[in-house]
């Protein structure tokens, strides 16, 4: 099942594709795509609609983040063998976990605002994991039973402002827009294997990041079981999984992203992301 | 005015305090003290509700957090001069921010709960700041006009996963209960001037903290003003400010937390926490 959010900011409603990829209004059965709505009771009874049955929703409305209420919003730093050798830094024994403010997070195809201050924006291609239940912890036997689906994240970041180690990355990831999700929210059902995922980023039509998700120093279970021995993880929550190699920061030369730019972002079974930079303010 | 969120974890209501300190239920008036609820339009209409028309609450119901949904919980390092010396740590020439989970987010009185593998679990009495409207680059002149009110915080850590610099500081802060806030959000209008608040600290009936907003090296005004050129403050945001001397990590010999310890925070204004660490699981 893929569902989305469609409609102006702010003011999304809740949908899913049909068969033939035509969006379909989900408002009368739910209220918002967030909270219990994402647990498996919910998914269970909304898989069981016909689509048929529901409001087509016609042209091609603007989609939000697949996900109304992001409670925490997790990012885990150099998860993917390939990208720690890059950036030159020691592959981590444990998840590093840091924070991006929920008030960063926008639709797929939203903008990515950059600030005249911000001279090393960089992009990130990302597996985002959205959790559907309460999770504390959890074994990493069952962790991926409280994950209600995944989308494409890009973990967009500031690199002057993320100095050193994993210390201080908040602001430097969490500038509004640098957030965007989606486009769909794809339940676990339709992704056999979280860990068997090509991801990929085009930056104004040349490929910079290649990758599969095979290559993660911690799967989706693992950080799913590690993360709630420290929180409680709660339904939409998100995880953003880390990324793959080709980052701008450690491209030679470097490569930052500068308004007019262009992104197109991809993860095997979850859609595509196109997005604009814009000068912010 | 001093506003509280009253009854069961998850089923409070809103209130406020009358002129005898009895609480009067605002459910009828808003649905919940989170949102545009904490804006300045709202707090005025609710300052003009003459208490004693609203229905008496009888008894001495749990009090939650004052703040209904906590969208970022973020958390300021070292930004007391006294403090910043105890640690040995040199004084920071920006603030040091960081997030602790949403999910922490716990009444004033409910009990802190001590996980068995947490050795090193510390206190920190902090004023708490609840943002009411959107800020996104303020200045400081006027950043004061974005927050709805205060209320004690205690920035529960866990010392042993705060290592080193600012890094990564949200698994050490983010353990459920770990954000006890309240019993009150008291507005602006109480509050002369943020900056000349004592506060105070007791384990064990033994007063461990005590100091002043004075020694703040970044005013709640820098620090509003320097989040919001990063990421957009929202309505109930909250940024607790950093803590005052004497916690457990910087005494000689060292005070960790242990279940059946017994807190007591006062903050000029604000009221009082009393807190009892209990074993988690």
């Amino acid at each position: 099942m893929k569902l989305v959010r469609f409609g102006d900011s702010g003011q999304e409603k809740p949908g899913l594709l049909d068969g033939n990829g035509r969006i379909r209004d989900l408002s009368g059965v739910v209220g918002d795509l967030s909270g219990d709505a994402l647990g498996p009771e919910s998914l269970k009874r909304l898989k069981e609609i016909d689509p048929g049955t529901l409001p087509l929703v016609e042209g091609s409305p603007r989609l939000g983040a697949p996900v109304g209420v992001v409670p925490k919003f997790l990012g885990i730093g150099l998860n993917y063998r390939d990208h720690a050798e890059e950036t030159g830094m020691p592959i981590p024994e444990v998840p590093i976990v840091f924070a991006k403010a929920s008030s960063c997070v926008s639709g797929p195809n939203d903008p990515v605002l950059a600030p005249a201050a911000f001279k090393r924006m960089d992009y990130e291609v990302e597996l985002a994991v959205v959790i559907g239940s309460r999770a504390k912890n959890v074994a990493k036997e069952n962790a991926l039973d409280y994950v209600a689906g995944y989308c494409i994240g890009n973990d967009v970041s500031e690199r002057s402002l993320q100095k050193g180690g994993p210390g201080e990355w908040i602001k430097a990831k969490s500038h509004d827009s640098f957030g965007p999700l989606g486009p769909w929210l794809v339940t676990t059902d339709e992704i056999a294997d979280p860990q068997a995922l090509d991801l990929s980023l085009d930056l104004n039509g040349e490929r910079m990041q290649t990758g599969n998700t095979a290559t993660m120093i911690f799967s989706v279970a693992d950080l799913v079981s590690y993360i709630s021995q420290y929180m409680t993880l709660v339904p939409g929550d998100v995880i953003t999984t880390g990324t793959p190699p080709g980052v701008g920061m450690a491209r030679n030369p470097r490569v930052f992203l500068k308004p007019g730019d262009e992104m197109v972002l991809r993860v095997q079974g979850l859609g595509e992301q196109h997005a604009k930079v814009v000068a912010d303010g």
